[in-house]
Formats: C-alpha cells, structure tokens, sequence
C-alpha cells in the first residue's frame, strides 16, 4: 500500500497511480474517501460494541481482593471497569457509555469533587452507605438510583458496619468525544451537610415543588431530583406488572423521569426498569441505544445477536446498538436498565424496530 | 352627549364638533380612543374584581339547602357560584376563572361529558366520592386535589353514605372570553369504569412512566396526572415548614406540577398550598394572577388591599390582580390556591412584587 | 324574581322555595349555577362578537376629520376604535383583540412609551413615518407589519409631507382580562435614536442572528424581529401562488414567524397573508381564533356565518369565534389578517373545521 | 505488567498482588479504575486532536490528480478527508465531526440516497452545480451554505461546465459513536425534481412560512430550510461589521439557524460566519466545541494553542476543543466555520472562556 510497492508497478497502471497520489498526499492530512466510506456510512449500525455477561460472583470476589490491596486514600477509585470486550482500551461498556463496580468499606470516604461527567449509582448490594450531592445525603439502600449530575458537588461515604457495591454508569465516553472534561476538587474533605437527608424528595420528588423565586426551591432548576428509591420504583412496577400484560417487546418497562421537565433523567442517560412474569419471553427488539441490564430479580436467558447468556440475580449484561435482544425470565425477573438513549433522541438518532 | 345636546351650541364649538362627529361615526361602529385610552391601557392593573371571603358555613347551608330543592338529576348542576362581588353577572370569581360549591349526596352520579374546560377539583368535606376520568375513578378524599383537563371524559359519583362538598374551580370565563367552548355528553351514564382506581398515580405519580410506545403509556401525554392526594401533598409541605424559615412573602409554598413537563398543572391554572406558623405574618406581595384560596386548617386573618377579613377552616378568599395581600396566622394555618398564572406566564403577562 | 314576588306563592311551591333561596343567597355573592350553566359551557362557541366589515373610504373620512379636532399633543390618540357591534362599550373587535386606525400627520410624533400590551401596526397609506422600537426606527411603507412587543419603548413620527394611516392591532382586552396592565411614559420626548434603522433586520431577519453573548446580540432573545415589510412578504406570497394551487379553504396562507422560535409574531397575536387568484372561491372554514382581515389588494364577497359583506381594497373585516368564513375573489386578492390564535394554541383552545 | 513478570517478587509485593489480579481480571473483562482515573477525568479538556491548517492549493491540486483517477460512478466518493492528524485512521477532523474536499466534474450526478448522518456543504469554487434535497434543487455558488440533514433524500449534480469543489462537513464521527448509521439509495438514480429550485427559500426563508396543516407546508416541521446563499449572509454579516466594532474575541460573528426553532441548522452541527476588520486582532477565546474554519475572503494569521499559521483565501483550520485561538486579520477577512455546539450545548457540555 506504500510508495515503494507501486514503484515495481508500470506507471501508468491506476491503482499504481493512485497509490503514489495516497503517499503524497498523507503527509498533508488528506485521505481517500472512496476507499473508506463504505466502513463510515453502513445501511445499518455495525456495533464495534459486542455483547457480554459479568457474572456478579467473580466480579465481587475480585473487587473485595481488590478492596484488601487498595487503601482507604484511593478508595474513590475502588472501581473494576467493565469494558466491553470489542472496545479494547476503551473503559466504555458500549461507545458513549462507562460501567463500573465500585466497592466502599465501612468507614470509607471519598472526596467531594465535582466534574461535567454525568453519573448514576445503583446498588448492587450494602445498605445506609451515602452519597451526598451538594451537601444532601442521599442514604443508599439496595437498588436505590442516585443521580450525581453534571458539575454538582458529591462525596460519598459508608458508615454501616458492611462493604457496599454499587453499579457506577457515566457518560465518560462521552465527555471525552466531546473533549469537555472539567473536574475539580473541593478544599474541604467533605461538602458540609447543610442539608438533612430526604429533603430533595420531599421537595421535588412527589409532583410538587417549592414555589419558584423563593429560598425554598433550592436544587438547579433542571435537575431537581437526584434520588430514585428502589421501595418506589418497585411499587410503580408491580402495580404495572398486576394491572396489564406485558409489552411483547419489553415486558412491563418504565422509564425514570426528572420531574423538571418529563424528560429522562439526565441530558446523556436515560434509565429504566422491567418486570418479566416467569416464564414469559420477550419477542426480538432492536434499538440503537447502547443498554447496561442488572438483574434486579430472578433469573432467566438472553439472546443478544447470536449470543446467548443465562442471567443470575446482580448480572450484568450489555447490549450493544442495534443488537436484537430476547429476554427470556426463568421466575419473575426484574432488571435495571440504563443508555445512552437520551442524547441519542436529542441529536436525532434513535430508532428502534420490533421483530 | 348625544347630537341633540351638542345641537344648541354653536356650530364651531370644538367639543360640539367632537360630539357631532361620535354621532356619525357610532352607526359604524368607529368610537374615538382618546375618549377611553386612559382606561384601557393603565399604569398598573385596576382590578374590576375585588377581594371577598365566603365563610364555610353559610355557603354550606344555603348549598345543603339547594340539596334538598334540586333534585338528582341535576346533581351534576348542584353547584353554587362563588361570584366576584365586583363582576355582577359574569359567574366568575376573578375574570378568568369560575369558583364554586359542589355537593353530591349518597347514590348521586353525574353523568359522563367533556368540555374543553379545564377543572379541578378540591374536596371541601366528606369522603369517598369519586371523580372517574377516562374511565379511571379517583377516590376523593378531604382536601384532595383532582383534576378533570380539557376534553377528558368525566363523571363524578357518590357512593358513599354522606353528602359531599368539593369546590370546582375552572376556567369557564376564559373558555367564554376565547369564545372556543365544546362540550359533549357520553351516550352511555357513566363511563366504563376500565381502569382501577390509582393506576394513574402508580403508573406517572411516582417519578416514572411507562416506557414511551407501549400499550401501558396510556394517559394523554402532556397529561398524565390527574390526582393529587392531601396525604401526599401535606407531607411535603410539612417537611418543608419543619427544614427552613417560612418565606417573608408565601410562607412555606408549593406548586402542583405536571409531571409531563414540570409545568402548572393545566394550560390555563395553576395551584398551589401555603403553610404559615403559627403567629407569623407575611410581608405584603402583589401579584398579578387571580387568586382563590381555601383554608385547609387554623384560622388567622388577611388584609387584601384596604379590607381585612377573618379567616377560619374551609374560608373561602379570593385576591384579585395587584391587590396587596398579607396573611396572619392565628394557629398553625394550610392554604390550599388556585390561580390563572399558568396562563399569564405562557402570554407573557405574569408579574409579582415583594414589599 | 325576587323575594317580594315569591310571598305570594305558598310556602312549599318548588319554585317560591327557590327563589327564596336566591334571595337570601344574593347579598353573600352566591349564586345557583344551574340557572345559567347551559350558557356557560355551550356545545360549539357562541360568540357574543359578531362579524362586521368597515368599508375604508368612511372610516378614512372620520379619521381625516378627527385629524382636525384633535390637536398634535393628542396625536398618539388620534385613533378611531373598531369596535365590534356585538360588543358594545368593550373597545374590542374580538373578545380579546382591538383593532384601531390611527392617523399620524406630518411633523406628528408620539412620545416615547412603553406597556404590556403587544401591538402590531399594519400600514394602510402613507409612506416613511415610522416607528421605533428601542431606538430604532422602522421606515413604514404601504403593508409593512411593524411589531411593538410586550414592554419594548417605542415611539412613532411622521416626518414624511402626508398623512400616513396605519390599523393598530393589539391585545388590549386580553390585558385587561386578566388585569395585567402596565404602561410607563419615557421622560425625554422621544428615545434617543441609538441604531440604525434596517438594523434588526440586518441582524435577525435572514435567518442569522449575531453570535449569542456578544454585545452585537443586541435584542431581546424571545423577540428579535420587529419589521416585516411588504415587499418581503408579497414577494413571499407571490411566489407560493406561482407554485401551486390554493389551499381549498385558505387560499394561498402563509404565517409571520418570530425568528427565535419559529412561533407566532408575539405571545398573544398570530398574524398571515393570503392570496386568492381571480375567480377563486374558498370552502367555508372555522375557527376558534377571532380574526381581522384586511384587504390588501383586490375585490370580492366574504361570506360569514349568514351575513355577506363586498370587500374593496382597504376594507377591514371581523371573523369571530367559529363562524364560517368563505371568500370569493373578483379580482386576484391579497388579505393580511391577524388573530387571537397565538394564546388559544398556549391555552389548548385552537380548535378549526374544514367544511 | 502480566503474570509471569510479577511470578519473580514476593508473593506479598503489593505491586505483585495487583498485578496478579490484573492479569485474572482481564480475561473477564474487568479492568482496574485506578489505573486510568486520572485519563478519563480530566481537570480541562485534553485533546488528541491537534489544530492543522490545510492549505487549498495542494489539496485541490491532490483533489484534481484524484478526479483524473476516480471514475464518473465513484464521483460521489471524489472527496479527500481532512483527517486531523491528532486522530490517525478516523477520519474526523475533530473527534464528533468528519471533514472532506468534494470535487464534482462537470456533467457528474451522485446519484439519490439518504443517511442518518447530517451534512453541510460549503461551497469552495465553481458555480451552479447542485445538491437536491426531497427533490428540490439548490444551486450552488461559491460560498453557499447547503444542508442535507439526517435521513432526506439528497442528490448532486454539476450541469456547468466547470469543476465545482466543495467542503462536506459531516457528523460521521457522531453517528459512529453512537452506533447509528443507516443509510438507503433510492432506486431511481435522481429524485424526481418536484419542486423548483429556490422554493423552501421563498415559503421558509422570510420569516414566513406556510400557513399549519395545508399541504403548501411541505417540508419537515423541524427542518424547513436548506439553503443559505453567500450573498444573503455576505449582506448580512457586512452590515454587522459596518454598525459597529468587532466583538474582542470573535470579531463579528453570526450564526445560521433553523427557522424552524432559532436554534442551529442541524441537531449536531452549529453553523457560522465571521468577519475582522483588516488589522484586527482578536483576544484569545477557549471553547468546548471542536471547529473548522473556512477562509472566505482575506488573509491573516491564526494562533492556536502554542502553533501558528498562515491563513490564504479558502485555507482549512481547525481548532479543537479548549485551544486557545487568535485570529489576526491581514487584510480584511471572512471566515466560515462549523463546529459540533449544536450537540455539545444539549448534552450540557459546552462551555467557553474569553481571556
Ligand atoms: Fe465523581
Ligand atoms: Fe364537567
Ligand atoms: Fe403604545
Ligand atoms: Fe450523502
């Protein structure tokens, strides 16, 4: 392909010809599109992103080995990256998207700091570990969702008696595509609490909110929201679950809100949850958001493409763009989902098909 | 002012000539500005309403009384306008909105229509009627909120075994002054009820909705909330009152919010519920919303502009545009308002000052 | 109806009983909703307003003669009110909107003011007065719609050598509906003419604006435009007639945007053009939005609901709420018209029919 | 770093335990967040891009060598990516956006298709070429902006008699990312052309548009307007530049927008031009969004980061996220730019400092 080669060639022979024109022109940062164009505008999507189950046993066992060799200092970065096995180097778990399990040993803190990084918690397992965003503490319990938006302060701590394991997704992907990355640290260890725990739901969170223009409205005005209890959310699905059949295509789903504007959670991740009744499966459905699933409940299979996984309770498993996804639920299954549906829909992109 | 008067004076009179020419011009329908501009375009909003109380008792007499005189069939018409004092013959209590007293005795049903009225409702006393919208009831319960949106089917029954009183507040006067209102009865009594009580609070109340394009999305989507129980906004705003100091002008307040967008709770109304400890006193505030309140508990007393008034449970006030109001609280008093700032905000009209 | 009456009936006549009631309900502002809740909440619109024409050639003369009772010092006055027959003493020519024809005479100019109510200017003779809008000035020439929003200083001369006669459009009655009037006179004469006239449109008007947060982005951000000129629309106009047949019952219709949204001209006011070739006659049409026309160019017949008006150039038309409207073009005809439609769309009244 | 090497230390080397857990962790897709934090979460954007200017003639001389080479039926693949030499084997000029030189001979057709990606096309030299979109032309002129967004149809074509070369600026890069290509040719080779060449100019580029509902609205809702000549911004931008001084930071800038909203011209990609004043130096201004500039008119010089360069008429440069950039103007200069703010400002990621 280089110079040298096409030199053997007659020099009027047009690949010999073109090939000179390419050595020519590298050096100046222009490129053949003809011969790429192909691989950039395909009919449809051609996920690098492959599917991939994470066992929750072994992932703990080697975040609690991890968790005897990395001290309390670094304990913020406690984290094993899931990276999905096609994006080698990467640390995404689909393109746009990070995924983490992140360990915090009792009596653990980890800084306060901000950054323009979007993320969300949900925990896998531990229970009365915080997070704090702008000085709230939001108390974790199992399957909770917390939100640590886009440049809000957060620390988070664990004063249980017991290690807790949460699910850390982030939209680190994309920030550093977008080469927007700012991150800061606050002096202070620690944001001071100057806000009991609960408030924020109790002012946002129950299609309310303090009367705008007074002290009482104190959370940004697009984020007001930043926790989602698994003893709520839980009752919305179950109580869906009971009154309908379930979607062919996803069983009963419901997306999380951010009661600002109806839109989803935050402007890069959106989140859901599923209910599948035992023995249900899902027909094939195709979407192009990339989605990280946890098994919240039960058991049963997936098919992604053609892969195929068995699904425990605390598995992870990633579905790439545009992959057709069956779930198949062995006992009732309940799952957690999250994607990068949101900035999709804003930039025009997402499409789903139902098979 | 007419031609006659100006016939005695001499022909070059200017104010005869004026008056000369309204004649003429009045079969055409032409009228002089300069005669009324000062009138029509003021420096600060001249309220034709003006403040009034309706205390409890009273009202509730004279509307029990009309139970007894007007029969089942008008039940859904059992309703006594609260009239602005100053907008003889408008049935509205400031001139956008209409305020008035239900009450529906045991066994009563009002039959199934939709309207492009906005209304909501907020229970007065009793327990257990219902208001079905769309086929779903919402069971209504002391100072419940209920919303009945621009043309959803309704109905309202009592199958309680006491009468009951709820205040309807709507946007009549609006819908007349857009001379844009279509009503139409359902051909059957009563709505099928096809939805079980509750489904849409589990289903949209609980910062959740089900997944965009499934069957179980099944509310108007720029509407999905239409109950608003006391249980839950109380707590709220109980927990406010005990985290902060009451705001000099509002005391503790909330608004309603739709869940679809974070907006008032209908195009044209807006509400909301006050908290004032027991002793303090508002600074005065103007505004320019209408604005009806109720008094859900304590007493205390209000001065609107010049007038003070007495305030006990279930009072009724109403503050017109640009009246100044301040509010004492005797004991421990819960507000509960509603107001057409919805629709000034989104025409651009909304104004407040804080003294 | 009243008490007196009732006393002669015996004490248990339904109707007495009733009466009395009312009687007795009267002096506490409460009113039986059954006795008028038919006339509130009608099946289709009954519109109080009712359709009219002015023909131009009297109501100039009215105006011209005004021109000479009312001195210079009155000029921004100097304006014949439209109003229509069905709403006498409201100053209005819909229920929401005002329609006036100002006359401005030459060396004439109005002090500098502002207030919430949106106006629109649309000339209908003269050429080169103008009006400015903070400190700006809009050459007006024949049909040119000059905007002057909710709040924004403006001021009007005529420094051409002849009388310039403009139809005012505004919200007067929506103002005052809701008791939202705010106005306040500039101290000096006139604002000090700070930009160029054409500069907006230079800067808003061709689908550019100055790069946000720069100085040069120098209008309000929600109104950035305030001139349409004729020559741009007709041209507009023209060019869609060339194109393609008439909407069967709009004609060639086409709207006025606001830049910054792609919405209607101001929060309150929708405003179009429209074409109909010779010959055309449209189907009839309603709407909820009261509508004023104005002949722009050509004759023909206007059918509304029963009544039949001709319309020669310059004529002034009012369509009200849901009244079926059909044109008849004589000769090619030009309309500009503006309409409540922008709030009825906000509020969720905007409702049309196609016969 | 792997097995074997940390087999020689202790087994209680801590660095050696890592290690081993590494090297067991890999094969399950679990990787060590502690390790590569500090990359992912940077304190401000570190770019991979790098800036680079490219010169036009050589790369038209390249791009003509490429037409002497490149069949007629691969003219739609006539084009030399500007590859950002920071970002080797992408073929992105900035990490979310692609950028290529497109030569069209005179007689070519690039036959009908469509795609999930958005572009524009700038014009460099040549005239009177087009690019149909939905089948309507649009001729192009030196320095005519053209868009084709996400999934219309769009064909082009050179009936002129000489070579035309224009800039594609595409989000190839975005849509990758996000894993959601689709593309489709139309059977036909050239949409039908339906419509005359400056239609959408004439209905949606005036601050009109076609009246709602009628079938003369026929474009999409959300993207009226695909055209946006050199002598319409030329004007406007000059006009800017005459009325006052140059904006510190960016000289006179203006954006193109979207009649449809005000926002920019396609979801992901935000459109501009510039002018500075011969002389003119501008102070350096850091922003998020990755961007390319066209020159126009004019020479000057361009700091970017710590790399200086030349700028001739219709030179490339591109500036990537957070380097810092002044533009020094030798003679008066025009610029136009793309960039990936569109985008960034939904994700919540755009930030900018003037220094
Ligand atoms: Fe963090
Ligand atoms: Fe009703
Ligand atoms: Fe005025
Ligand atoms: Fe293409």
């Amino acid at each position: 392909m280089d110079g040298s080669a096409s030199a053997t060639r007659t020099p009027n022979d047009p690949q010999a010809l073109l090939q000179a024109l390419y050595a020519e022109m590298r050096p100046h940062s222009l490129y053949p599109l003809w011969e790429v164009l192909a691989s950039l505008v395909t009919p449809s999507p051609r996920s690098a992103a492959r599917p991939h189950r994470w066992s929750y046993a072994p992932a703990r066992d080697y975040l609690l080995r991890a968790g005897d060799l990395i001290s309390a200092e670094q304990a913020e970065r406690r984290v094993l990256i899931l990276e999905n096995p096609g994006l080698a180097g990467s640390s995404a778990v689909v393109p746009s998207l990070y995924a983490g399990l992140q360990l915090i040993l009792p009596g653990e803190v980890a800084p306060c700091h901000r950054h323009t990084q979007c993320a969300l918690r949900f925990v896998m397992e531990g229970d009365n570990a915080f997070t704090a965003v702008d000085g709230e503490k939001a108390v974790m319990r199992p399957f909770d969702l917390v939100l640590t938006p886009n440049w809000q302060w957060h620390d988070h701590g664990n004063a249980s008696g017991a290690p807790m394991i949460w699910l850390d997704g982030l939209d680190i992907p994309t920030v550093r595509f977008y080469e927007a990355s700012f991150a800061e640290r606050l002096h202070e260890p620690a944001h001071s609490e100057t806000i009991p725990s609960g408030d924020s739901m109790r002012r946002y969170g129950r299609n309310l909110r303090p009367m705008r223009g007074t002290a009482a409205d104190r959370r940004p005005a697009h984020q007001p929201l930043f926790h989602y209890p698994y003893a709520e959310w839980r009752e919305s699905l179950l109580a869906l679950a009971a009154a309908e059949a379930p979607d062919p295509h996803l069983g009963h789903a419901m997306e999380f809100l951010n009661p600002a504007d109806g839109g989803p959670v935050m402007p890069t991740i959106a989140a859901h949850v599923r209910h599948l009744p035992a023995g249900f499966e899902t027909r094939p459905r195709q979407a192009t958001d990339g989605t990280v699933l946890v098994v919240v409940e039960g058991h049963g299979t997936a098919r992604v493409g053609e892969a195929e996984y068995r699904l425990e309770e605390r598995d992870l498993l990633v579905v790439p763009s545009w992959q057709s996804l069956t779930l198949a639920a062995g006992s009732r299954m309940v799952l957690f989902g999250y994607s990068d549906r949101a900035a999709q829909e804003k930039l025009g992109l997402f499409r789903e098909a139902r098979l």
